[in-house]
């Protein structure tokens, strides 16, 4: 295993092992000892095509906090806006010895092709709608840790499927793990593969919330809603959206995801979002330990293994 | 203390605490020392929402030096551009584990408010037409150095006054530090409440010159010039440049400041900004160490305060 | 010696000195010492005022690797739009301790310029169509490691010679180090001052060709083939271009080069790119190599010269 390209390439002892590396570096890299030697002397180049200042920040602060040098490209105003291939970029980097490369694409497959071409780890940090596998093993582990295991979880995820390389990554991923997803949102917003996908699918949001151990709601993008056949970005909102009456009907222990940046008052309400039973912040803080796990995985010289990149 | 958000609010011996320590670090911080290892572990997000190239440097510069690890998080094309409001972004932040936010923000107050949200260290880079508070301790730093003493110090600030958050810190620190502050400046580029400020005013230029131990000169907007009924901002200059003559009018052991960036033959001119009585290039070193001052003071662990965020 | 301003300021040993030093850093810089001590309480500034994503890179993994601090500072929406000069940017950095100033300026001349004003080292990353020391360096380092040597060594330079400041920079570096170069190019891509270049010219590919150990291809930009009076850049790429029959008649042992970013099918087939022979990503991982070797010499404490700036 050398590289993370998608959540389904993880079996479940892999992922496990991700997911407990993490656990076990958020408690080192607590605030006496904030910083480890483990990658000292690596290079991790975030490549990123798309704008993506969360994700890049957090992989930046995951790999800083092990003593990885880090060098950030972005590909706007770069060689590639004179034509250089992502081949030709991908051998620059390995040339220049990146020991990994974080990658955000807008074109699904991109992480997959580029490690193709690059002897060092490859991470896919979003490549179009595809996949978002560190985003997955995130929430994975945030929904671990706040209920105390997997294993029977019953998940919805809500809003713009088609698009959304979050809810395919974490229904691959919760599926290895053992959780029940339920896909909730309408029809023109779910892909048309979703046959094959291993959840539910329901389109009655109000039906599934409280039979749901957790509500993973998705970005919404008004010109998509649109687009879907919603007048409104706000009637779609009226309809999917997390609002507090919704809340009360989820039984008492469940909690909310969203894996941000969110836009209150859209797609959930700014009351929810800031509720205990919320895993917002949380989820932040446990992205950069699940990234921290990864690239300790992929690049600190351990043998074990974490997935099949190729 | 937490942070720093305003010049106004830090008492005498907090500022004094400020300068006396940034006058330390420069000392061990030579040419042989020139990497401490105070801030090792430690993580300081420079969060711009305005460019602002020399005041990121110099915090990126400060915060190295003391082996802090930095993230640069430019808000342009980023997840504010998504709709991410800046408490979000706060708490993103807060997430990720930045023990110091330090942020510039078009809004006035933007600084105070993110305090308000994050456990972390918030430094004012600069908000609005409001405070930039580490660029009057630089100054002040400056003025101590060059002159032995603030108390009853003559200092004259020349130019918009009523867009400058250069000025409102200088005239807040500074008065504070027992000098004597004389703005001057057209009716038009005051502030409507300049009578509550704690100096003096004028709009003669001519006739406080003789009288000033420092004059300091702030940058010339042209746009805002003309909304001020000079016909050309060349008029302004005539009126209230530095030129070679204004300059011969100052006793013999005046200096001449600029928060940079300048424009020679506008607001100074060449010959004046490259005198040896200008004091321009120290005030960028000095910057430097002002804010490795303050770095260390928010966020070293001392149990100093040197200022009450909140 | 403090500067590296242009290859014409080499003397052979000066030139010599830089190869054989990044030979010895390529080999230390190894899997298992990835990172070296040497500049550790540096600070390298990366002063881009044109995009150079590639070359910016190639600098900073050069500087981290020796543990050197790297503050980037693009001068697109800085203080330069402000208004503010070379000059007072210059000062400005070096105010803040910069030990070296990595300088890509449109303007040729720009950084001969700039090491006029401060005391750190100024190393020319491309200055307009002047020069590119570092590139020329490491296509010399390429050619000594894959032919054994530079003396008689018959090198090819084939393109835009008339913008390219890669091309002067290898015709100066390379006579100096005793091979002989041949510029090929139609005549309206050749400079007006070519005859005063210690090389040969020709315009015709075919002829040099069998004659070469080395063919260095430069970049094609479409719009400049325009004005260089071809119809369409496909026009010209079928004149000057290397594609797979031309290559044929290249003798065995000979090299092909390109500084980056290519285009592939127009100034030189895939096909030939992707060669055992093809030189392209030894360049790129070389050119670590010789910035480690150029910034070492320049900032690390030796007095080792290796050129006179001024």
């Amino acid at each position: 295993m050398r590289h993370l390209l998608s959540a389904g390439d993880l079996s479940r002892d892999e992922a496990t092992l991700v997911l407990d590396t993490a656990r076990e570096l958020a408690q080192v890299s607590s605030r006496s000892v904030k910083k480890l030697p483990t990658l000292r002397g690596r290079t991790v180049v975030n490549l990123f095509y798309e704008d993506s200042t969360r994700t890049r920040i957090s992989f930046e602060a995951a790999a800083k906090r092990m003593s990885a040098d880090v060098i950030n490209f972005s590909a706007k105003g770069s060689s590639v806006s004179k034509g250089e291939s992502l081949k030709d970029t991908a051998l620059t980097l390995q040339a220049m010895g990146a020991d990994g490369v974080v990658i955000r694409h807008s074109a699904s497959g991109a992480a997959r092709r580029l490690a193709g071409w690059v002897d060092g780890a490859v991470l896919n940090a979003g490549d179009g709608t595809h996949e978002h596998p560190t985003q997955a093993l995130l929430d994975a582990y945030t929904m671990r840790e706040r209920m105390g295991r997997l294993e029977g979880l019953r998940v919805a995820i809500v809003g713009d499927i088609r698009h959304s390389r979050v809810a395919r990554s974490n229904v691959l991923l919760l599926h290895t793990l053992g959780a029940e997803v339920t896909l909730v949102a309408p029809p023109t917003l779910l892909p048309v593969s979703v046959g094959t996908w291993p959840c539910a699918v329901s389109y009655d949001l109000d039906e599934v919330l409280p039979k749901s151990d957790v509500v993973m709601m998705l970005r919404v993008q008004a010109e998509r809603m649109r687009a879907a056949f919603f007048p409104t970005a706000r009637e779609y909102s009226r309809r999917y959206g997390l609002d507090r009456d919704r809340f009360a009907r989820l039984h008492d222990d469940a909690i909310v995801m969203h894996p941000g940046p969110m836009i209150r008052g859209m797609e959930i309400s700014a009351e929810v979002a800031d509720s205990p039973r919320s895993t917002i912040t949380e989820q932040v803080a446990n992205g950069v330990s699940v990234r921290m796990a990864v690239l300790y995985l992929l690049l600190g010289g351990s043998e074990s293994a974490i997935g099949n990149g190729n």
